[in-house]
């Protein structure tokens, strides 16, 4: 029978287990991604692991994310980055050089070859037919140490595309009606497969998108063909060479089929505040715009901020709109200023920030309390912007551009009639201007040896965890409800990321926008008996953090009992030796309050002999609960060591 | 006897007092310039006065401190001073439009007039001819309010310059010159007047730069002539009907008299953490350096940037340099864009950020502790670069560029034979892109008086201080020593300006980097005796925020003795009815220590009667100084008042 593109990635790179979906798999991985707000906690677990030299084929560090430095933590992160990666055998993209899923696609992608990154939106690969997975830290740290990636196998999920996209209508809404139909938890557990005639006129940098925010539909990942696009992407950024084809056979199949006709679509966009609240522009053209944003990975490519410049050129923003540009990289915006882009976007009134993931991250550019802000990004989860009480849209290109000139919400599809603009078609350079002087290459071995990783007082070492205990009882220190984000267990934001090294300090933050009590209720606790958190459906969405789980760990977090899971945060609770498990009957979540005290007993015999299911004591209220727990007798192992690292750690010599 | 362009420029606007220095005159003031920072006050302070419409000729609130966005404060001040501009008759120059000293020359400098501005480069309008003062909010408050301001008669120091400047040697190195010479405290009660045949080469834009840093020699101002150089200024920005011509008569005369030959001079550097530390490049040339930094009101010329461009042309930064580049404004960031710069420096790996002030207020840009940063701005007390422990150096971009080539100081004369780099001579558009779109004119006044100002959340009112009690019996809450800064009283930066309209926050930041248990220690004896405190030379000096009298005074602070006080914060300090005291003998510093209780009698009547003196009986030591105040008359019964509001708001109706 034959294989579409995600069986045959994986088929080439599996190490253990079968590909049936929901069976645990062992996958060799060839590339990683770490950004700076992940990847000082990697580095320092690739120094806990004794690593001498990274043992794929490349690993990439980027800084991306901390550039405002307020203060001389993120230059100090930088610094220990930059030592690391000369002592572990990494690439190192300075900060200025890009935001780091554009940046690695345009360097560093190879069809056929697999990835992990530490960062949730790491999928965006898939564009040029890579297997690339977002997963917390500590499995990007052993993956470039050389060990395979386990997860279940997912289904995967073929979307035909056929027709091509109307005027006013890009990539961004192809995502954004995937998000429509399907909403925030459409994807779980599976890997989004897009082919059909419509992939013929969607560029490489096109696919980004949608597969960048593939992860807000909290699939495992999604993958392109590498068809003639892919070839011509690769031979505009020089390395036409790396080029593999990698098409699904003609008689491949689905898990899941669907179809998407591209003419049929209309400019969408996402309403406060998440990615998957998905409706037609004009249903809310004439809501005033204080703030539109252009830039991300979620509309990463030189056509995304031409086609703005295009439409803006000539014209003044509105007065009442900051119109924000965030370049991709410094080569993206090399390209815009060569086309005279960078000039008309000036022009017209853009405050033009340094290249880098800035507001998408809440790394400055927070709007007003109510004020609407319109971005190209793909997140708009409560308080991410770094404003509480925020109200940001997510919308494409051209719909920021129109509200941009209008100062309201405006279905671009209006502005050649509003204002005579015609849609612009951007004629993209054949060549990039490659320029990797803000690349470094690995030091050479003898001499990365002798490295000293630069430590500055903001950095410290990874707190060490114990076992898991044979019984539990601990109260309840918060009840939350669905689709609980990463971000509101763990904000970003320019208060709370410069503190990624230091965990202390940063568990201060943990789960503030719900409960800003938590982390003092709980720490007196945090050496006894702990406590547990108890979540509804979808819980961990989001970022990819694994702080999310370190954090609350550190404050003696031992479970959490969810209706369910989102699969990144999943796996990252397992990684740090913390339950997770889930009511067999949904209905139990609504008896449990917050302060109840539960009891685990027997836990470590009844992981040990294989069994899913675990039982819970609810003492407050004389009630008990089934629930089942999802690990592999792998991660079982994983979390009676107390962590992936402590599992590692001890193993005995020579095992692999 | 013929007169000089400062005592033109006071004679034309004299309301009161003779111009014998040291006598106070008052001045009738034509335009005022407010920014964010200091703006969110003096627009609170309209308020508090009752304003209806500005009467000056121009005044212009500028958008360019608080640019960060790290949460909702920035945007709601923002949206704050939008909505006073339009309610009081002001132009509001928005996020993103630029830094206001070289946009207000830009668009609104007019040679002949006078200009006082909350914040302390203001004097940089000196370039064009104008008598242009930094002053504390209130007291510019007060002039938007049409009272006319007071200051004692300066003595007029004239500078002649002969000869021209070298290669690789440029304005910024004229006024390090000044500073190498003269250090922090040569120009207080002082006008710097430049004249002589060196001027016929320095541009209007050269002057500002040396303008500018006059602030950080302690002068009152700086003025240049408005000759053949400011009419090409204002004709390449389309104002040529702006200019009239005002030069020193031909038997003008100087209370102080100095020469510089141009041609003599070399690169200079400011080392840390003085701008008065000023030492020749060579003689540091080889040191480490981790950031370079291109930018701010001290080097804000297009000419500044373009030298920079053309200097890395073609070549890469150094690898372990961060190259920030802060362009100016969006005018000038749109010629060096049209000019091909800006390619060249995104090129060479430069982070290009949003027009702004940025890293020169501490607003992001930060560097690791104890890592080198050059930056072509005017300060580098300590921590002000929002890095406690910072090593910051001020120089021209001339060698801020070298540095970033070779990642050490280097002397830039050295370029030729290093990476042969000729001197670019710069050739500068005849016409500027003159786009007037993100400043908007003051609404016409019958739909100014409907507009009702947006408060948000953190806009607090500006609290009501008492009047000064007869006998003062308090302990002195802090010793420090000499040349202490408005940044080290409250500082600036990513931390602490989001509080500028909201004093009890604010307040608790008060003598943070000095000693941080400060704000807690006095806050019990707020609204008892309160306290004092007592300072060695030059106390105050550096920005002009009137935050660091209004928060002290918050907490209860009533007077400070000190051996002498910079200018601006001697009149902040009356302007908040604080005490401002000189020891008659300045060893009677070392005679108080922290902690002893000092004991002022009958300070009304002595104050009423028109003595200076006012003696202070040292309680804990059985000791008595002298001590004199240095107020007028007019200041007298301010502080007797409590401060300019309370004073203003006692006076009969219709007096002025």
């Amino acid at each position: 029978m034959g294989r579409n593109v995600a069986q045959k990635l994986i088929a080439t790179h599996l190490v253990s287990g079968e590909m049936t979906p929901g069976r645990e798999v062992g996958i060799r991985i060839d590339q990683t991604l770490t950004q700076d707000a992940t990847g000082t906690m990697v580095m320092l677990e690739l120094e806990a692991l004794g690593l001498d030299r990274a043992r794929t084929e490349v690993s990439v560090q980027y800084v991306d994310h901390n550039l405002l430095q307020t203060d001389s933590k993120n230059a100090e992160d930088h610094a220990f980055l930059r030592s690391a990666c000369q002592r572990f055998g990494l690439w190192y993209s300075k900060a200025g050089n890009g935001v780091s899923h554009p940046t690695h696609m345009q360097r560093f992608g190879i069809p056929g070859k697999t990835m992990v990154g530490s960062d949730s939106h790491t999928p965006a690969a898939g564009s040029l037919g890579m297997l690339a997975i977002g997963l917390g830290g500590i499995e990007v740290a052993t993956a470039i140490a050389g060990e395979p990636v386990y997860l279940r196998m997912p289904q995967i999920w073929g979307v035909r595309l056929t027709g091509a996209l109307p005027a006013w209508v890009s990539a961004k809404d192809v995502i954004l009606e995937m998000l429509r139909r399907h909403g925030v938890k459409g994807g779980v557990n599976r890997i989004i497969e897009y082919h059909g005639p419509g992939l013929a006129r969607l560029t490489a940098m096109d696919r980004h998108v949608i597969a960048n925010m593939g992860a807000e539909l909290g699939a495992t990942t999604t993958v392109f063909p590498a068809d003639d696009q892919v070839r011509t992407f690769l031979r505009a950024e020089r390395r036409e060479d790396d080029f593999v084809e990698l098409v699904a056979d003609d008689d491949a199949t689905y898990d899941i089929a669907e179809t998407i006709d591209l003419s049929t679509l209309e400019p969408l966009i996402a309403l406060p505040s998440s990615p998957g609240n998905v409706h037609p522009v004009h249903e809310v053209a004439g809501r005033d715009v204080q703030q539109v944003v252009v830039g991300s990975s979620a509309n990463p490519g030189l056509r995304d901020f031409a086609v703005v410049a295009a439409i803006v050129r000539g014209r003044q923003t509105h007065p009442g709109v900051s119109f924000d540009i965030n370049p991709t990289s410094r080569q993206i915006l090399q390209d815009l200023t060569k086309m005279g882009g960078t000039l008309d976007l000036i022009a017209a009134g853009a405050r033009l920030h340094q290249s880098g993931c800035m507001g998408c991250i809440g790394m400055g550019q927070a709007p007003a309390v109510g004020g609407n802000s319109l971005r190209t990004f793909p997140r708009n989860f409560p308080g991410r912007s770094g404003t509480t009480d925020d109200s940001v849209y997510l919308c494409s290109p051209e719909t920021a551009a129109a509200a941009a000139l209008t100062g309201r919400i405006t279905d671009p599809r209006d502005l050649p009639g509003l204002l005579g603009i015609d849609y612009p078609r951007i004629e993209l350079p054949s060549r990039s201007s490659v320029n990797t002087a803000m690349l470094e290459p690995p030091l050479p071995a003898p001499r990365a040896g002798q490295i000293v990783l630069v430590k500055g007082p903001n950095i410290s070492s990874l707190p060490d965890f114990g076992p898991l205990p044979s019984r539990i009882e601990a109260p309840v220190a918060l009840k939350v409800g669905d689709d609980v984000s990463t971000d509101e267990i763990l904000p970003a934001g320019a208060r709370v990321l410069p503190y990624r090294s230091n965990i202390p300090r940063l568990a201060e933050f943990t789960f503030g926008q719900l409960d800003d009590s938590y982390s003092h209720r709980v720490l007196a606790g945090r050496d006894g008996s702990g406590h547990l958190v108890v979540a509804g459906a979808n819980y961990g969405q989001g970022s990819s953090r694994e702080h999310a789980v370190i954090a609350p760990r550190y404050l003696g977090l031992r479970a959490v009992l969810a209706v369910s899971f989102a699969r990144i945060h999943w796996q990252n609770l397992a990684n740090f030796g913390v339950l997770a498990l889930e009511f067999t009957d949904p209905d139990d979540y609504r008896s449990i309050e917050q302060g109840d005290v539960l009891i685990l007993e027997d836990l470590r015999t009844t992981l040990r002999r294989g069994s899913a299911v675990v039982q819970i004591h609810n003492a407050t209220r004389g009630r008990d609960y089934i629930t089942s727990h999802r690990l592999s007798g792998r991660q079982v192992g994983m979390v009676l060591a107390g962590g992936l690292l402590p599992a590692i750690r001890q193993r005995p010599e020579g095992s692999n």
